[in-house]
């Protein structure tokens, strides 16, 4: 048994992530931590936890926590993990970090996009940008994964196969997404915009969306080319599940059924990608509790227009779903391990 | 007073349509009738429509609603209402319809996109298309008009400043449009589908949504040049509204404050279409029961990607709303006059 | 293979109805009918029926029906299924009916509760009421089965096992019961009150619900006393699902945990309703999509009042779940074939 | 202008509250503050706070509180808000508390009810229940007053004028009630309870509501004898308003309409009580928003059965609307001042 700790454990993606490490068969759960004064009963923000769970969701110690886990999952708010990483990494242990924090190669990226200095910029050479289906060796051999965004994951897995194979013209690249607001977090739910966005549906964030350069980052990399993008995210009013529609246009000597021949060539053996049949769409509650990425394409002889449209559940393919995939690599595990 | 009728009641459109014209201070409404072969009150439908509403619903008789009405508005379903509109103008009556009848020039999109053949495509020449804040003109003048579609409505009012002042490059237009169930008719209610839209999000008619044609057509012509559109819609989880998100390209020479410019300058005057401040984006409940057109723009000095954001009430804006604002437009009414 | 008919198939329970049929083991489904002058494809209205599934729903043709059909399902508005219902036995077919046209033994309680005269009321005496955890065995005899209400369902499997054993007071018996939408039937979804009741709660039809007389029935013929009881019906803005909450008194000699033996006795060999554990209490996500009842009590020494709470999904065990289950029970087949 | 602080700005009630003070014309917003260690901008908790709103949330200090506030209103958890309100009594401030600490004026049943021993039962004597429909006098007196509970609003407005004319049997008195999920508090909101509660419906805390006590307590008073109740809760998949059904029995020397003419002869001049005409009954969507409870009654000759449904806004009349016209009283404002 790996025995796992989860720093930052009272958030959205935490709770997620434990519900999903409580059933893994070869995971022990022995940290539970918060930056809170006050220790809690996991079974007081999981009720379904199981009548015989007694763990504790206690204050953040990090003696503690380095003598009870192997793999420290940091489910922290951005620039905090990047130095609980650096201290855990340290003293040798293996980090999947759920934050933006080593995402991004660029420092100055990372400044612009998030309003902050990147810390610890050091450790991003040796890490993992932890998306199994384009990262996995690299994965295996990092012990520290930077765990994609949830945007980024909808996005990046609908269009690397058409980059990879450069089927598709790059300087037409739209991507519009709509999340549910668990992806929000844990500031947007205390605020009053949690009510207006109660049988309501809006645009947020339009051109600013810190997830902007993760996903070109990624894109250019699988193109080996710089690849720019219009990106922009609307706030359904369910809870979770991320939708995108992608528009972009494809070569005029590309085909349309190369289009989908790209996809299912790419994802034919990924256990977590499904590419539907041709005439089929992505609906949310498809994907719900689910780690399936699920990946439609229409492209016709009359347009170049090609339309890709990618569900996922953000809290799990979209977060901590991926991280225990992730896990799962760097370990030697069954990749589907604890996720089916 | 004006006497007006509403043929085909029972729908979505047209129940909303008698919930305006009731309280129209201009209008007698004489006449609602189905194709259902027994009457309906009418306050079994609305239940709101006051306790002294004794209005019936009545079987449709095309000789008793002539007597009785000068201004026909048509609620039907497509090609249905080709054949009643080409009657009440034969007898010398003003038609508003507010089916996709009269909306295309070309007979042969109408075959294409909707499938049958176009019936008395000769009053395509009289008509006039009812969208005021650009066809005004052609509206007081015509006995015919066609009322726009909902995603149209949304689509057009946000991309035409930009085309009308040649701001933008034509070759990269994407509308990705969203719209609440009411949108999606009667018999989407009646299946299956509507219980798996609940708490759900996908997209639909990927490629194949019947308003295409009528957008591109509408574009072409204020551009004066051929238009074409990527163009996806989508389904909410919540009963009324649609939310447009548009991307294109501005043209090199043009300055991103132009764009916001242009929309401001186009619509200083109009009563129903609000240009939002910059940086703020609208939402659904913000245009909900109103006839606004509520419509944003992202532009910046980084990049030419330009967003628009635009939203109305589907039912309102979208259809009955508009179809009340045309005629007021025809008959020489304040345009708001039951409106606001 | 037992060949079925659905006459009334476009309804939430035919359509319902016809879902659970298609996937059982021991059934053939040869006719679907409406009463609409048009044939309609299931899969128009049923687009996850399997794309192979050609089957029309047609113009209801009594004689088509009685040539194709063992067991017809009468899925009709109230007393247009008793005339049905009178000449298909006439005929000699096995007819299960989802309408209240047979619930009430006394023909005055049907005319005062449902404003119109009792049709074919001789046939009352032959046909069983078919809830079958109180009426298996008439049930197994009869060829005119009364398929119950989905509130009376939820009411009456609460209370029986209490009745029955004599255990609470018969003076004071409340059932608040709240329903989701789809319990509301066609004409609610047509009317404006649908778009009402999105997003919002309300007592409907407060001492006046056509279910009532069924609960009384029903209750005191298990008690065999007269039984009374105070019934509110409400409208929950979500899909499907009933949750009733009922109020009793134990009598003063009967001890808290006697409640409980008494619901877990008369329903321990049941394959459809489940007694929670004390402390835990039914959510209508429990039940949703299921055939199952649950039920939960709460009593205690310090008070006589006691509790019930149940739940169940309301087009399923509340109508077209029982239906099957119902059709199994007269057949001879396993009472769960093609409802687990 | 009286100058009003909120201590405990953060949660569901602080936050409604200040919405309304910072519309009310008779009050200055001199203090916000959080037990949490650093300040927050309102405008991040309020988006729609003004774009000229500078207030911050500024951690606890009393001393800072005392020189700049004349009335302090407290939403705090149970137990922290007596020692707070002790010492600003001390300090000769009035004191509104949201909180049930001083609701309860036997210790023992708040021991019971809410776990903990009540501190500062001294105060108790001195403090009003601010019910003004019936203490308005005793508040108007008092400079501690104990904001009444949410369900207990909703439910004793509905119950006391028939208690009070004594006119209805009290051996018999159901109280279901149906809340919005803005009532469960932020723990709930943190939990994963929040999540099973979308799309959902179920009773909780089934026997074993704390607000159980403060509902028998007030009634009794009012009627002047001891008054147990059946009581249950529910949590609807929505956010705001509360709807509850009760469930009595007239005696037999009542008649039906002398039910109605108490409730109408007691609310006749109140500003924020609505009884409603024969056969209407209150929707959640009616008083959202608003400071009113509707009452709606349903009493018929042929049963002794009186069915009640009242419907509050939870936040407003049932928190923050109510504290706001408790101060009203106490400073002698108009009671509607900053309320309609």
């Amino acid at each position: 048994m790996t025995k796992c700790a989860v720093v930052g454990a009272t958030g959205y993606t935490g709770l997620e992530l434990i519900q999903i490490l409580l059933k893994h068969p070869k995971v022990e759960l022995t940290r539970l931590t918060t930056r809170q004064k006050d220790a809690i009963d996991l079974k007081s923000l999981l009720p379904n936890a199981g009548n015989d769970c007694t763990l504790q969701i206690t204050t953040y110690d990090f003696e503690d926590v380095k003598e009870n886990a192997e793999v420290v999952f940091l489910c922290l708010p951005h620039t905090e993990a990047a130095e609980t990483a650096a201290e855990f990494r340290a003293a040798g242990k293996i980090v999947i970090d759920l934050s933006a924090d080593f995402r991004l190669n660029d420092p100055d990226a990372y400044d612009k996009w998030y309003g902050i200095t990147a810390k610890h910029a050091e450790l991003q050479k040796t890490s993992a940008y932890g998306l199994p289906e384009f990262y996995r060796e690299k994965t295996k051999q990092s012990d520290l994964i930077a765990n994609p965004g949830c945007y980024p994951t909808s996005a990046i897995l609908a269009l690397a196969p058409l980059l990879k194979e450069d089927l598709i013209e790059t300087d037409f690249i739209v991507i519009d997404s709509k999340s549910g607001y668990s992806g929000a977090g844990k500031k947007f739910r205390e605020s009053s915009k949690f009510e207006e966005a109660q049988d309501n549906f809006s645009a947020y964030k339009v051109g600013k969306h810190q997830h902007t350069p993760e996903i070109e980052q990624t894109l250019s990399d699988i193109a080996g080319k710089t690849i720019k993008i219009a990106f922009t995210t609307h706030l359904l009013p369910i809870y979770r599940g991320i939708l995108s529609t992608i528009y972009v246009k494809r070569k005029k000597s590309v085909k349309p059924e190369q289009i989908r021949k790209a996809l299912e060539d790419v994802y034919k053996d990924e256990p977590f990608v499904r590419v539907l049949e041709n005439g089929s769409f992505p609906t949310l509650k498809d994907v719900r509790f689910t780690n399936y990425c699920d990946i439609a394409c229409h492209a016709a002889e009359d347009s170049e227009q090609v339309v890709l449209v990618s569900a996922i559940d953000n809290l799990i393919k979209g977060a901590s779903g991926q991280a225990v995939q992730n896990m799962n690599v760097r370990m030697g595990f069954s990749e589907t391990e604890g996720l089916k």
